[in-house]
């Protein structure tokens, strides 16, 4: 049986979305035991393959990251991740501040040989469906070209042995297509991922195309990873948002809208980011998935999913085995 | 009479859109002489209010910005600039080479004293039609604390004397609204715009509560500002695409549109790009405006509404008077 531990005190609305997204995900999956580490008065689950671990503190969206994780060693989220660290666990998720997260995997968890940070890679949506994946979504604010050249590198391998694709394009997140467009940053990644025989790279990406299945992959800071993330989903959330004021402002537009509501509600659905998962953090030597710090239980149940696929995907295995080195 | 020198060979368009741009503003206005520069082939606008000015050359989107305006000297956009600065026009406008224009502006128009960077600004939309000034929007992609700071100290005086604002709040784009968030850039910007009294400082602001008015003024780098705008503008393209083959995917959805049809156009309006004009090069001795470089004949049309109303809020003269020292 996969276990998966839970931080259930991570996120803008713990427990009590963690808890209500553990019960769907177990009432679909039955092959699955969760394990829920939080303060002890949430232990409000009653279900066969759920076990409830009592901790005595937690790590908060304003903790800093690295002191926090190497204090409260009895914090929900550093004690699931020590659960993926003594192999009590095949994963674990949590919605809690990334920052922390990512030292959680670092220290706890552990680095892969020859990575030298880990990066938060999560698949998007794109029109046609195809999707494509981002890294990193914001484990490392300030990166180094070196980092971007491994994410490429483990978003590669990644691609190739678990969604099949052949030779995947890459692309760098920039400003503008043009060869020499961006920052010192991407300027210089540029030339570096070049230079790289080893992978199918594409050249710069602007953010306007996206959607548009541009690349299989794009790498990125963290920083430039995020701001992209929370610009696309304020921007679909505010235009559905607009839209609804729109279809229900009069009564004809109203009887109109009872016409096509089921064809807006799928395209809703295709742009809502709380069916996309979580994110995984590739580069540490288990499984971590950082669910989104404003998941709902929708979301919630779907970073559960995306754990249960990557446990069985040995996603951490594929990157170790192609891509860390023994130093 | 105002007059605005433009750039006819700047933009992917161009100069096609760029010259229908201008004959739709010059059938809107007829306070403004154009001042067309562009190769001698398009010389084809035959009006009283314009004047053709033949160049030799152009830049590209590809040229390296600082060597190709020191080098293009008959370039339209150079020509353009130079005519700021001569005072033989009030502003200029080019939908072109974003780095070279900001190149032009800094070594022919020349900056502000005490201003050591300067930086696009551009008014968003948000949903409640108020509107933000994003800055900067991509002249200055490796910025500085100090020049975030001298960002956020224009638009607070331009905000205050041309938009009538009182005391406006500004906020830093970042990645968490926490304090402590952030790349290294942010967090050192973080500390100096809380110590700045001048300002209404509110900290932090997430890229997806942008469209929701948060702030009236949002500091940014430039690399990290065009990410912002080029994200915002291809999702807001793309949800409208699928909306409208949703929309038309089938005979009851297409009786269903025609009674929505205009709500929704106003809709899409709203959040169209091309309606918001040019970005305005704050910190230069004289009006540079950059229209978006996918710009077509409405977005260069309303460029040059912005150009028009630049020169009659004297932009230049309120920065150089406030913000401006004698170094």
């Amino acid at each position: 049986m996969i276990k998966i531990a839970v931080d259930l005190m991570g996120g803008d609305d713990a427990p009590q979305v963690v808890l209500d997204g553990i019960e769907l995900f177990l009432k679909a999956f039955s092959d699955v035991e969760i394990q829920g580490y939080g303060l002890p008065e949430y232990n409000t689950i009653k279900h066969d393959n759920f076990k409830f671990i009592a901790c005595s503190e937690q790590i908060t969206m304003d903790d800093e990251p690295v002191r926090s994780v190497r204090r409260k060693k009895d914090a929900s989220m550093v004690r699931a991740a020590e659960a993926v660290k003594l192999k009590t666990a095949d994963a674990c998720v949590s919605a809690g501040n990334t920052g922390a997260l990512m030292s959680a995997g670092l220290f706890i968890v552990g680095r892969i040989k020859g990575i030298e940070r880990p990066a938060l890679a999560m698949t998007m949506p794109t029109i046609d469906n195809k999707g494509f994946m981002l890294l990193d979504m914001g484990a490392n604010a300030d990166a180094k070209p070196e980092h971007l050249i491994q994410y490429a590198k483990m978003a590669n391998i990644y691609a190739k042995a678990n969604r099949k694709i052949d030779n995947p394009t890459i692309g760098l997140a920039n400003i503008g297509t043009e060869d020499k467009k961006g920052n010192t940053l991407t300027k210089e990644t540029f030339a570096l991922l070049k230079a790289e025989t080893s992978i199918n790279f594409i050249g710069n990406v602007e953010p306007k195309t996206l959607l548009n299945s541009t690349a299989d992959i794009v790498v990125t800071d963290g920083f430039t990873g995020n701001i992209i993330l929370k610009t696309l989903e304020g921007t679909a959330n505010n235009i559905f948002k607009m839209l609804k004021q729109t279809l229900t402002s009069s009564t004809k537009n109203k009887l109109a809208t009872a016409i096509i509501k089921n064809d807006l509600a799928k395209l809703k659905g295709k742009m809502d980011y709380s069916e996309y998962g979580g994110a995984v953090l590739f580069g540490v030597n288990g499984l971590v998935i950082k669910a989104h710090g404003s998941s709902d239980k929708v979301a919630i149940y779907n970073a559960l999913r995306q754990a249960r696929l990557a446990v069985e995907e040995d996603v951490v295995s594929t990157l170790a085995k192609e891509v860390g080195t023994d130093e």
